[in-house]
Formats: structure tokens, sequence, C-alpha cells
């Protein structure tokens, strides 16, 4: 995941001047300022807490977006249907993050008005990180669930060609003292990021991560580049959550699923919340998520000395750690980042001290 | 999953024979009429779609269960609270499977009502197979999802100790001519009957599914059942899900997580329902379904002869084959069975012919 912290050559710059940087670019590629500010603060969470393919670095992937005309940079998201519990988002092929946003905010006024709510959202660009918004509904004291499909990329279990997304899943929880507990994972069994990593450094990946264009198992990245395809995490199990993100996110939206030739790009998310309130004693809740969470990290304590992380734990702790000693971006990651801010005027960061 | 036809001599039956069986045994162990039929039902159900594990072995399991008094066999499950589209089922710790039956009726109720629904069960015995409700739910033309906790038998990912149960994942969608998909996994590596059998049989299983009792890595089930534990599927991902179904069936449900003093053991459950036709266009979805899925069936036929399974595909083919073969069940099965059956006076089922 931390793309840039594998690369030689890493700076460190403060939260502040990277929001800075994304929103002058944003800006300058024409969002309007309350868009550019989301997304340029949502690009730079993703890096806080450590997970830098869904951080500035895509900048370099949004301009030549904006330049084909995939994104809308301009366009904001509506609300287009309200149905009771349940509603939809028009991202109108604007930038993601805010349609994700304000379907966040809407799930937890419908979670509050009907105990559980669903917000799709169709029309929608790359959202960056599903953990973001399932950690705003637990925040919010929700349970939270967030789906989304994504370009074909993956072979399904038993299959040899490209036909499902990276779907990642994500769930939130409020952990009580522990902070919202959130997992936010890819189905697929390694990121594309990380292989084309590898593939610069002349590294081969471990065995049942990709196949070949023939669908023959492989272990150099080149092969998945040459038409090849990601395989599943977690074998058939994960092949089955993939493909039923696919249907949430492709079918439910109505924005198609990745292998159909309909299917325009962009992510079709869902959100679900669900209020404590509505099904436990609120207290109880919280008394029983900290003797769980207390118990897991016990699990860890044995005479092994393993260690277990609670969901979320690690991008917590790598949050506390980036707000104190800045953000670590590779050199490669920022060139290519310069690449696309310089010809706009944007000033450069300046680096943490 | 399918312990009966891995032993030696096996015998068919028709599944009526089976639902009979396990009716009468019901009945003479103090079920009331309606609720021993239902409980036999589903019992034969998972059977027919070849998930013998939670056929009618499960009678040796519930018959000790009723006599140290952890189902209540005459117990109803009842709606103990409704508030807008959330609802709470009680199980009395009655049997499982009649709790789970209400409260799935009940989640389509309130989805048709509301565009989305969530029901908790609490003091809730074994539920069964989760897939049994979720098809439902996608029979009722709705998108469909089910977890439970269970007793703790799984170690975490980075932990050494039993903290978590086998904690079940189920979805159900519409899959118009393809029929209802359903996935239902089970987040433990492998189940506690396959390590059984092959322990009986005095074979190793493969390295990465249990740990020894001071969770050191090991290949023989023994050291599984004198006190190590499962490992999570699909390493950190699987062990994630698991810690938020804990939560889920745990906490939401109010019955206490399974590493902690307080839980009684059952299935804390939690199903979720979303009306297709509030998010989009029924005919729509139909329509991109079946083409989804025969782009899923097309990407299983390239040149590597590879095929792909969609969820809930190998079930019910082996529904068809046992509809029309019989019902296998290994003898060992059957002595175990007739243990409990034949001292209640219960008439042995007749064999297929």
């Amino acid at each position: 995941m931390t793309i840039g912290s594998e690369l030689a050559g890493v700076r460190r710059f403060p939260a502040d001047e990277l929001v800075t940087l994304a929103d002058q670019a944003l800006t300058a590629l024409g969002a309007p300022a309350d868009i550019a500010g989301q997304v340029a603060r949502s690009l730079v969470l993703s890096n806080l807490v450590g997970h830098d393919s869904h951080g500035v670095i895509r900048l370099a992937q949004y301009a030549p977006w904006i330049a084909d005309g995939q994104i809308r940079p301009a366009a904001p998201a509506v609300i287009t249907r309200r149905e009771r519990a349940a509603a939809v988002v028009d991202g109108g092929w604007g930038f993601g993050q805010p349609a994700a946003q304000l379907a966040t905010g809407l799930a937890v006024e419908l979670a509050g008005e009907h105990s559980v709510a669903a917000v799709t959202i169709r029309d929608c660009n790359h959202v960056g990180r599903l953990g973001e918004y399932v950690a705003e509904l637990a925040r919010s004291g929700l349970m939270g669930l967030a789906f989304c499909n994504s370009g074909a990329v993956v072979a399904p279990f038993g299959g040899t060609g490209r036909a499902l997304g990276t779907n990642p899943f994500a769930w939130g929880a409020p952990g009580a003292a522990y902070g919202p507990l959130v997992l936010d994972f890819s189905t697929a069994g390694v990121a594309e990021g990380k292989l084309r990593v590898a593939g610069a450094e002349g590294r081969d990946v471990p065995a049942g991560l990709i196949v070949d264009s023939r669908g023959q198992p492989t272990t150099h990245p080149a092969d998945f580049f040459a038409g090849g395809a990601l395989l599943p995490f977690g074998g058939h199990k994960g092949s089955g959550m993939s493909i039923i993100i696919e249907l949430l996110g492709g079918l439910l939206t109505g924005m198609g699923t990745a292998p159909t030739p309909d299917y325009a790009g962009g992510n079709g998310t869902v959100l679900l919340a669900m209020s404590i309130g509505a099904f436990t004693d609120e207290d109880s809740y919280r008394d029983e998520a900290m003797r769980f969470c207390a118990q897991l990290v016990a699990a860890g304590a044995g005479p092994s000395g393993g260690h277990v992380l609670l969901p979320g734990e690690l991008e917590s702790r790598t949050r506390q750690q980036r707000l104190n000693q800045g953000i670590p971006v590779g050199e490669g990651v920022l060139d290519l980042i310069y690449t696309i801010t310089d010809p706009l005027g944007v000033p450069r960061p300046e680096p943490a001290r």
C-alpha cells in the first residue's frame, strides 16, 4: 500500500502543505473551491493513515481523466432519489469523493430517521478510500458498511480472464475508547501499485497472486501488465465476495458491471448504516466493545509473542506519527506529481523541518 | 463440507425420509409440531444442497444440548422490538432455525415498508446454514446479507489463542434466470468437521489452517483438538471480517462476543435486506444480472480451460442431483444419528430405491 515509502529518496511534508498543493492543482484543473478542498483533504487523509496508493499520487491519474472527459471537475453530486430509508446520489461524473461525502452525510441522516439506511452512488468516479466514509459513519455512532466496483482487472476463482474489479469492502463500527474500528480491503490478493513497484525493481511476487494472459499462474509482474489478471484474495471465498460486490456496485447503482461493454468506469458505490441504539442499549455496546477489543489484544500476547492489530489500529498510529513527523513521499512520486502541478503554476510544497 | 460422503459405506435416502426422521426425533425431544417441522426441513435442506455438516448429523448435537438446557425445544421465537426499519427477534434459547425464519420474513416485510431493513436475533441457538435465509431474501426480490458469531475457536491474525467464532458471512441476490446467487462461507480457513475427519483417518492438513495450543503453526489435526485454534481464511483480511462479524453478531444483538466470559453460546445473528426497486429499475437489474453472469461464466472458458462457478451454482446442482438420486449419508453418520433416534423409538428411514 505504501508505494511512496518503498522508493528510495523519501522526503517528508506537513499534511497542510500537501493539502494546499492538491487544492491549488485541482482548482487549476477546473474544480470549484469547495470540490477542490474536499478532494484535496480526502487524498491527504489517505496519505496520513498510510495508504499512499490513495493519496496525492492520484493527482497524476485525475489530471488525464479530466483532460479526456472521464472526470467533469466542476460537476456537483446531487441527491436524485429518496425513498424512505433508501436514497440515490448521482455523482454527475464529477469527482467521487464529494459524492461519497454527500452520500455518507445522507446515510447518517436517514439512519437517524429510519434506524437503518442505504445510499447508492451512480455516475461516480474514483471515490478514494472507502475507509474514510465508514469511519465517518462510526464516528456518528453507526455501524457502517461500504462496497464499490471498479474496472475489470481480477479473474474470478476458476477463471482465466479479467472479469471483476478490485472491488473493495469496508466496515466501520464504534470502538468506544479504541476509536472507530475500520476495516477496508480490496478483494484482490495484491494491489496493482505493488506489482508496478515490484516490476520496476525487477522482483518477482509470491505465487498465487496473478495469472498471465493465458490464465496460467505466474510470479512475473510483467505478465500481469501484458494482459494477465490479478487473482482474488482468499480463493473462492474472496472471489465470491468480489462477485457480490460487483452486483451491488454495478447493478444496484445501475452503473453496470465491470466486464460488460456499457461499463463506463468509475466506482458504483453502496453505503449501509445501522443505528446501534435501534437494536441494543448503547452503553452496553460500549462496555462490551471495550471488553472484546481487550480480549483480542490479549489473544496476541501468547507464548509465541504474536501481536493482534485491531481494525484501523495501524492507520490510527500512522496518522499520529505522520501528523508529528510529516508525510513521507518518494522522489519518484514527487516527480510524477510535479509533472502535473509545475505546468499549472502550482508552487511546490515546503518539506517538514 | 460433505462429511458424510467422505466416509466409506454411504447409503442414499429420499429427502422426505430424512425430514420424517428428524421431525419425529425433534418431536420426541420436546419440540412442538411446527418447530420440529421447521428445524427438520432446514436440516435436510442443508443436506440437499450438499452442506452435510449442517444437515441431519446435527441431531447428534442438538439432543445433548436439549438435555443440558442449552436448547429449550418448545420455546418460540418472538419479535421484541420494531423501530422503523429495524427489528429485534428474541430466540428465547429455542431452536435457532425458526428464529431465523421469523427474522427473514420480518426483514422481507420491513424492506417492503422502508426500502431497507435490518433484523437482529438474540438469545438464539444454532441457526443452521445462513445461506438458507439470504436465498429466501433473494427469492423475495431483495438483496440480503447475513452474519452471525459463534463459539470462540479461531485465532485472530497475529494471535495465538481462540478469540473468534467461525463467524460466517452470507449474501443473496436475485440472479434472474440463473436463480438466487447465494454466497455463504465461514471466515475460518477450515471447518472443524473436516479436521475431525482428517484426524480420524490419520491424515495431516495443509499448512496455514491451524495452530497448536502454544500458537505454533501445525498440520496435525490432533494439535487443534488439544487446545489449538483454527486460523481465519485469507490472512488479515479474513481475520478483519471475522472481528467485524463478532461485533455485529455479538454486540449489535446484545448476546456478547465469543471470547468474553458472559458469552452463553449460540449465534448472534444480523440480517440486512435491500429492496432493489428502491434504488434502480428492476427490469434493468434483471437484464444486467443476466449479462454479468454470462460474462463470468465466459471468464472460465479461456485457453486454460478453467471453470467459474456462480455463487450458489454448486448447491443448486447438488440439490437437483440429490432430489433425483437421494441424499448420501455415511454409515458412521447414520450410526451417530441412530444412537439418538433409536432410543426415542423413531423408525429408521427407508433408503432410496
